[in-house]
């Protein structure tokens, strides 16, 4: 080692040994007689100190030549320091310069290697070998590795199989767009990289494997919207003879545990609500649970029944928007009755942008006197918004808004605001974390553009047994046994109980609209699988990158991942996708035709 | 649970009580009033029965009617067995069912699902979800998982970090054929996929990570040859701050640690050789060092010196053959002076093979009486073949093996020769371990069909710094801080020590025959982060699908890997690659060219 420490080791107890240090300059400060340098690596920071007089005269001069940045091997005596600094690990001592080499120098970074950075995401994109230095991002890798070793951890102790599945697989035209890698040994034929490992996964069950996971990449060629990765990370697992009871219980234990080692936090038991609860109240399959503002029906609650006192349904006769509305829905911002008509209109202009294209907001403030005051007076009687106020347990001091329209869409608006009204409350605090399993997803969705069903999460769930038989006369009434698992309002997680017969998952891809012959070519080794004794199974996919930038309480997965792309799939700092040789078209038989 | 216990579970200890087991039927025996049925999962094998008169006849019927590979739930009590098996763990038991319910019926597999099985190889690669269910190979992986679990520790208490280096990458000319992936996004641009991660892994050590790892697939579009895949797995690390030395201890404790933990062998420690030596001593740079039969040169031995007793220069004006050779060098086959001259024939066809490609072979015995007697008696005296057998360490009973040609052709045939009589004399057995590190590769070898230098590590390997001046006298002659780590002559390990400043990498690349801008923009994003504060690094990768097959005593990989590619890059399963719609190439604006 060039190394006796690293820069994150020394503490009194090391006092007068002599010892060597390796890492980048991170500060030198020059005070006449006296030279400081901060001197960085991975573990931490080291002062090291030289001094007029007592230190040699070529060492000063060395050292007062060096850069931001530059990497150096300092040997040196360890001294208690006069001024210590409680702040830092090491901050009791520093070492006195005794030699000094240059390993290698540096130019001055285009940014600043701190915390705090000057530098904006382009630059910080081209050059992230240098972002990767600044204490931030460094530790958003470092909470990947301790998440990815303690989710070895748990399920290596619950004797599940790590497998490697493979990479170059093959292309099934359901589902996402799928990367393709043309194969020079058969010409004109072309691998797929992997969605998942599903198919992979279930025949693992089948080969008896009983347990199994993965930490796998993933591959999607879709149009990167905002934290979306055409390459991105899974924690992948599979289980035979259970029930769905049994995956809810494991792998709430695996969260539970990252949660305890990884942040020594103790995630309260984890609630659970059907997706028509869910969707009821708060219009979306991924509600955030850290707050309430939960959805109070002015017209056409759909089951299940509204909480008590809330069973309430707007007369007719008042608003055309309400009148014609198939829903009308609310929520209550506590203590926003304050709200200025500027703020109310900027909140309106926020819900009527494309990004939530509402068409409008109606609001109900109940001031602090009692007194009711809407944006419909015109429409509705004060007993009327009391009546209201009362559907929405709304207290004086309260604002109610409401907004009306098609079912589906209005809710799904009005969870965009209630997020908003969350965040503006401060009800989302990224350190508070509180989980939720969504269960009973529908297990098919129309698709009104091809005009036919698709798998909501893929074609092997299974149906709910009891529903098995709508299946040939309501289909999008079947449930399915399919679970997410949401914290803080994102799904980091979710999976199903499988199909393992084949006369059922040939049922199914019929209704996803295989030809029999389709389903044999893309999926034949799957349902010949089934039948050569395939056990029970179910499984559930994490999203590795997300679930680490939610424990390190950011927003994007980007600075989870040590080399990202950009939205347009690019890798700026290596300059990739690039042009290839002509020659190596020509070995794999094909020409671009732009 | 579907169960209460695992197939692997029981013992006396748990005698009458009811439990419920899971699994496959591995066979049936009907005794007329008794009907044993084994029971298999991964865990292990239970013996259920049944017996009529005290079980429900339902039962009985139910358990006449399973085949083989049906998958059951049984309930029943366990009973301490008449006669006990202790071959099986759970031998001294049996379960007496109670209920039976068959969860899924079984086509007869179309091989036994037995240790020995009677499926060929193309048939258990059609269906590696049955093959997968034999416990040899369901073992092969058990072993993959527990090698990746203690590299894993190994490194983690070492203070390495696991980082995920990206899988779409960019292509390089040098170095084996690239698998491709076009760019939707960026249409006429390709991807990548990673031969290893040696350019990001180098990034890290820039950005200061210091110690990292990588289990990673990596990928290589070559034509196949017996054991290779186009898909494989390496344990990929990189240090900085350290020497060569540092590397050796680290990564040699590593596979102590796994002989220890994964085998409970302490391997000793591992000697050290130069590739000059390997060369000289056993005409390979991997050589298989658990036995000798070391060379031994009649003509033109090389340095480093000889051994005592060994410098021998056979006298000129005998066999023309050994007249015209550049060199002239055997083996001592110990005992073998009995070989018949069919036995002589034999091996003499097995060198002339392609494969080998001598022509041919000149033998010496030692009999036991002392006298001589060898296929050049024409040429040589009594006394020459005396001074030979001094040479060759030859006592009576020995068999000298002799070949003369070109120094490095034949170096490389008598290597083979020697390995098959290693073979043939029973000295490579497969659970005797030695390992070997092999130093100073030459950094450069010349191609002669392209008439220029190409690294013989990879281009970013560091030359010794005492040789750095002969880069430009005599680059063949430069040696590499490079270094391989071999087990019973199989390479399973290689790395160097990096270059690591912009000027030496920039030479580098001018000697490997790049201009300066194809070096900018092949490899620019490296060259620059090298100019702001490199540290000096060093790493290695370990080819992990062979590591796994040494420690399982295999020869071949593919059995350590779950679903692997046959010769031709097929995945037989599920029939990959494949043709794509038209839609996807549209979209991908690509088309083939056949």
């Amino acid at each position: 080692m060039l190394r006796t420490h690293t820069c994150g080791e020394l503490r009194l107890s090391d006092a007068n040994k002599t010892v060597t240090l390796c890492g980048w300059v991170q500060k030198s400060r020059d005070k006449g007689g006296m030279i400081w340098i901060d001197l960085r690596d991975r573990y931490g920071l080291t002062q090291l100190m030289a001094e007029e007089g007592s230190t040699a005269a070529h060492i000063i001069a060395q050292a007062r030549s060096l850069g931001r940045e530059f990497v150096i091997k300092a040997e040196g005596v360890v001294l208690e320091r006069v001024s210590k600094n409680d702040k830092m690990p090491t901050g009791d001592v520093e070492v006195k310069i005794t030699q000094l080499e240059v390993l290698n120098s540096a130019k001055l970074p285009p940014f600043l290697i701190e915390d705090d950075t000057d530098g904006g995401d382009e630059l910080r994109m081209k050059y992230r070998y240098l972002d990767l230095r600044r204490a931030p991002v460094r530790k958003n890798l470092q909470l990947r590795h301790k998440m990815a070793q303690q989710t070895r951890t748990y399920l290596d102790n619950q004797d599940f199989i790590e497998v490697e599945t493979p990479v170059l697989i093959k292309s099934t035209p359901e589902g996402a767009r799928d990367f393709v890698v043309p194969s020079r040994m058969n010409p004109g034929e072309f691998y797929a990289l992997p969605q998942s490992p599903q198919t992979f996964k279930q025949l693992l069950m089948v080969s008896g494997f009983d347990r199994y996971y993965q930490i796998v990449k993933c591959f999607r060629d879709e149009d990167l919207r905002a934290d979306r990765q055409p390459e991105f990370t899974q924690i992948d697992c599979e289980m035979s003879f259970v029930t769905q009871e049994d995956i809810l219980n494991m792998f709430e234990g695996l969260v539970r545990h990252l949660f305890k080692t990884v942040k020594n936090m103790d995630l309260a038991a984890v609630p659970r609500m059907t997706y028509a609860e869910a969707m009821q109240r708060y219009g979306s399959d991924k509600p955030d649970v850290r707050f309430g503002m939960e959805f109070s029906y002015l017209k056409n609650q759909a089951p299940p029944a509204p909480r008590e006192g809330a069973n309430y349904e707007l007369p007719s006769g008042g608003l055309g928007a309400f009148d014609e509305a198939e829903l009308v829905v609310g929520i209550c911002a506590k203590g926003c009755a304050e709200y200025t008509r500027k703020q109310m209109d900027e909140l309106t202009e926020w819900v009527r942008r494309p990004q939530v294209g509402a068409k409008g907001l109606i609001y109900v403030r109940y001031n602090a006197d009692g007194s009711l005051k809407s944006s419909v007076d015109k429409f509705y009687s004060e007993q009327d918004l009391q009546n209201w106020a009362g559907c929405f347990g709304a207290q004086p001091g309260d604002l109610m808004l409401i907004m009306a329209g098609p079912a589906d869409k209005t809710r799904k608006q009005l969870n965009e605001l209630r997020l908003e009204m969350g965040n503006r409350l401060g009800l989302r605090q990224p350190d508070h974390y509180e989980a939720l399993w969504v269960l009973d997803f529908p297990l098919l969705e129309y698709g009104e553009a091809e005009q036919r069903w698709f798998a909501m999460h893929h074609p092997f769930t299974s149906p709910k047994p009891e529903d098995i038989a709508l299946l040939d006369t309501n289909p999008g009434a079947v449930r399915a046994n399919a679970y997410d698992m949401v914290i803080n309002g994102t799904e980091v997680g979710g999976g199903s109980v499988r199909i393992f017969q084949k006369p059922l998952q040939s049922r199914m891809f019929e209704l996803l609209g295989f030809t029999a012959e389709e389903a044999q070519n893309q999926f034949g080794f799957l349902l010949n699988a089934f039948e050569y004794g395939a056990p029970p199974h179910a499984g559930i996919a994490f999203g590795f990158d997300r679930l680490c930038s939610l424990f390190g309480g950011a927003d994007s997965i980007r600075d989870f991942i040590a080399f990202p792309k950009n939205n347009s799939g690019r890798d700026v700092m290596i300059d990739s996708p690039s042009t290839i040789d002509q020659k190596q078209m020509d070995e794999l038989k094909i020409k671009t035709v732009l």
